[in-house]
């Protein structure tokens, strides 16, 4: 298991890093990602068209700052990216306060922190700053100067991918999104987690189904991606959508479009193992790269365990989202939780009685007891027998265990057990998912 | 909008007119409906077998009177044609009181009423008075003579059409029946509104929909119609039954045979839209040409939207259903809710997202906020950006906005405004009803 | 009808027959059955596989006893075939209390009674007995001399199998089992309700159904029966599984397994139609030969009416289940029951409006009253016309009335009146099953 103490490494070295939706930033990240698990980066080129999209030109800040009259500098992004706001216009100029105050954000309930704000699709500039450092600028004597400099150049968009073959040619999508700078919970965590659980995935000795987990830049990333890959993705069993995953509050699972798939009742059936509370999230288009994967070409069901979630906690989308928020022992919760369900997902398998007419022999196989005649189903605790039988009633090849289980009020864990005996003596045999 | 006043007049100018199942009473309202706005009128000949049916002869009745040995007349169908019952034979008969007495009827209920009886398919004869007229008779001298000086003869069934193209070639049909004499609620109220309808509809400068209302003697005039336009009655989209719509009372909502259809949720958002309470009725056999529409072969969705209904008001089917119940004002409140219903079928729209493959670009046209980053939604008033990505995510061309309204908590209201904006964008286009 | 005393001389004369899954016990009881009512007996040789199963050998004991060293005999099968397990293999053995004690079944709960166990398909030799009996036999001088002189020697399994065709060539299925040794109500009554059944079946100057009754050994001779006919059984409309209606208590309906079919209905209306409170099952992969007919690859709607179903009365699988608990009077009771629902079943029709278009008219077939325009539903209490109407708009030809009772919440007894009208009028006609 990944220890605490590597976990804070990765969050320390992965948190500065000046991330956008393309960059050399975004290419260091995967490079470190790349060094916790082989992944491959893509480069696609400005330009390209991929569905009502383009990927855009690159970015790069090497200043931004503002200063008064008195040369006294307020403002400088070297001390956070987040102070410019993201993919902003080279400026460099000479201005009052009021035509200064138009293109300042802050936060509108936490005075200290610094607001994340990007325009990635506008040719604009701005900064944000905390709102104490927007009163004192406010008395300070102008003009101000004020001076980005930026550029957009041709580039390419980065982005990771790694591919685990399975017995089953069908997969897993696993998501997160690299583009969030200087945050930790909603940047780092989910990043840092696909990472890991990649890690523990490729190390195993063998996966029923196979994975293909992302690392993209939100939205015009996943957009990308489902371009160049849309049969893939069309073809997905279902998905994980990884994202704020460190902070202290409950789990809250947000079901896919179909709140029926099985990968909801999966993700129910993990966290209600565990004795904490965890909240429910009906499907909604707001959202992280599901968004993309459900729509109405593709319709993945994409679910997603976030801990403390996007929107819902105080500093998210602020400077206040750092690593005080983020602990190594809370990321390292959601990396089991995540763990678990890669387990359930492995042992969640698609069987087909092989002896449709009529009961199977159950004696023949050691499954009926010894003398018979006294055997009456005994309520309130069905026997492995019954248990058994319904299995064999049921299983068609297309029925998960987790519907049998809704049908018959047979906890999973008891069809799991009669499941193997089944299985082990060739009465009921797997199907490929 | 139509006055009061012009309400007024056509009541009192329709109201006397002697209507039957065919005749020159209905042809007189088909000319006088005409006059409102115009109309084709379909002769079909008497003896014209349609479906189970057969198109019966014409009925002029010119006396229908009953007089005492003393010479003095009780009744006279020259007071109210509700005296005589509809297609009475001719007789001229001097009869005891004990065989008059089988052919009188009287309301059982209220005393100061004429019923109204038929016997349109059995050849017979009876006169209806009110409970008074009976008693007092009753004691008087006889024999008495009765007289009916009717006849039965070839002619045909009249019926009244207007078909009003639309840009889509689906139609909605308005149907409501031209065959209740002397009533007011129940007759005249159901033709005036449609024939008011019809005529702000023909005066619309473009319609979406085309519409197909139709003027009919109930049952026989409706059986009539499908049989001649059964092709066009299986491909209606949807229907409205205009009848008893001038009472004080409540608005009713008669839902279509299949409850969940769009025409159900457009009625009751309509209904819901003023601040009086209305009811719901489920679907029924009983009722008025719904029924035929609905049958079998047909099953088109036809609802109405009654004030007043049918079956429940007291006066039903008398004497007492006159201008004394039926207002003006409360005519025109139907008329303006069936205006409001026009206006909502007109808004409805199917329409398409152009880009089912991941997100539209929201920021491209202009349906993104400025600066990203601070975009959450707002719980309990969903942004239009949210409303826009959830018509982006179910619009594909077969779902009507009230579904989407249905399944997402959105207003109607708020839908269209979104869509509005992606129509005028291009993102959405529409696709013919 | 049946008199109790033809039921007590045939059930004097079934209970003592020795049945196993095999044997000569049944050609006897077969050939019993076969003097009720005419029926085919089907010879299986042994060693024919039957799906997951094969048909066993034949089993025949002479002899079966326990003495003790002094030349007591304390159990002997003479007095009760059940004090021998079924299919006991041949034993001669001189042993101690210790060993033979390991081969000894008492009943739990019922001191008195001596339990039934089996050991069809492995080879295993034990004797059952009371627990007084195994008390005293306790406190004997050992050694004890145990002697089970049997066979098992290929033969054949006996089923018998009565088709009784109908005008339509569509199948019920009613399938008893004739296995069971010296029980009374899971043994006789099952499979002589089923007899007499067929024998009133036959009787009948003409069936509406064809009927396809079984007489097979409970799961292998339902399984046997199933791979020789599986054809037939793919095309069964519904079935009923006789089993256990000899006992005191209430009736008792396990539901098929598709709870919403019409045989459900049917049980329970004709359940309703008693007086006598009764219980109702869901269906469930335990129980009699249900179970293979509703296998994956035969999904038969078969249900169960029972009187003391098995499982459930303390007298279950023991000596105790004898002419006692199982009188005359309660099995007339099934069989009269039984006789109720082959006759509702043989009611069941299935029928067609031939007027899909628009409305019957009604006045035509002298369905409508004479004089129109008083015409409304009253509440509660449909008129004969309203049933009518109701029926004219579902019937369409694979809608049983059980359906439309339970959508428009008319009583099926009404709906079947109405229909009696209009079929004899012409209105509609039957389709066949």
């Amino acid at each position: 298991m990944t220890s605490e103490s590597e976990i804070a490494k990765h969050l320390v070295s992965l948190f500065p890093i000046r991330r956008s939706i393309t960059g050399d930033g975004n290419r260091e990240t995967l490079a470190y990602l790349g060094e916790i698990t082989p992944l491959e980066v893509v480069e696609v080129p400005s330009g390209t068209e991929v569905f009502d999209w383009v990927v855009p030109q690159e970015w790069r800040a090497t200043e931004a700052w503002i200063e008064d009259a008195d040369g006294h500098r307020w403002v400088d992004f070297r001390d956070n990216p987040l102070h410019v706001v993201n993919y902003s216009i080279a400026v460099d100029l000479t201005i009052g306060w009021e035509e200064l105050e138009k293109n300042l954000f802050v936060h509108p309930e936490l005075p200290d922190a610094i607001p994340y704000r990007t325009s990635y699709y506008q040719k604009s500039w701005g900064f944000c700053l905390t709102q104490q450092q927007r009163e004192q600028m406010a008395g300070a004597r102008g003009p101000f100067r004020v001076v980005i400099d930026s550029e957009h150049f041709d580039g390419s968009l980065s982005y990771g991918e790694i591919l685990l073959p399975g017995e089953s040619t069908r997969e897993i999508l696993i998501s997160s999104y690299i583009c969030h700078p200087h945050m930790a919970n909603d940047g780092v965590s989910g990043m840092l987690v696909t990472a890991l659980l990649a890690r523990s995935l490729a190390a195993m000795p063998s996966r029923k189904w196979s994975y293909r987990i992302i690392f993209v830049p939100e939205t015009i990333g996943a957009i990308t991606y489902c371009h160049r890959n849309s049969s893939a993705i069309k073809e997905l069993a279902a998905g994980l959508e990884i994202t704020t995953v460190g902070g202290p509050g409950p789990f809250g699972l947000k079901q896919s479009w179909n709140g029926t798939h099985w990968i909801n009742d999966l993700l129910r059936n993990v966290l209600d193992e565990n004795t904490a509370p965890w909240k429910e999230y009906p499907f909604d288009i707001h959202g992280a790269d599901e968004r993309q994967f459900s729509s109405q070409a593709f319709r993945v069901n994409v679910a997603t365990v976030s801990k403390d979630r996007y929107y819902e906690y105080p500093e998210y989308h602020t400077s206040a989202d750092n690593l005080d928020l983020v602990t190594p022992a809370q990321l390292r919760q959601s990396l089991e939780l995540y763990l678990r369900v890669i387990n359930k997902m492995e042992e969640l398998r698609f069987f087909r009685n092989k002896q449709p007419n009529c009961e199977v022999m159950m004696s023949k196989h050691d499954l009926y007891p010894k003398f018979g005649g006294a055997i009456k189903p005994i309520p309130g605790a069905p026997s492995s027998l019954s248990v058994a039988l319904w299995l064999l009633f049921y299983l068609d090849g297309n029925t998960p265990l987790s519907s049998i289980s809704t049908w018959t009020g047979i906890p999973v864990d008891a069809l799991e057990d009669a499941l193997d005996q089944l299985v082990s003596r060739g009465i009921v045999e797997e199907v490929l998912a």
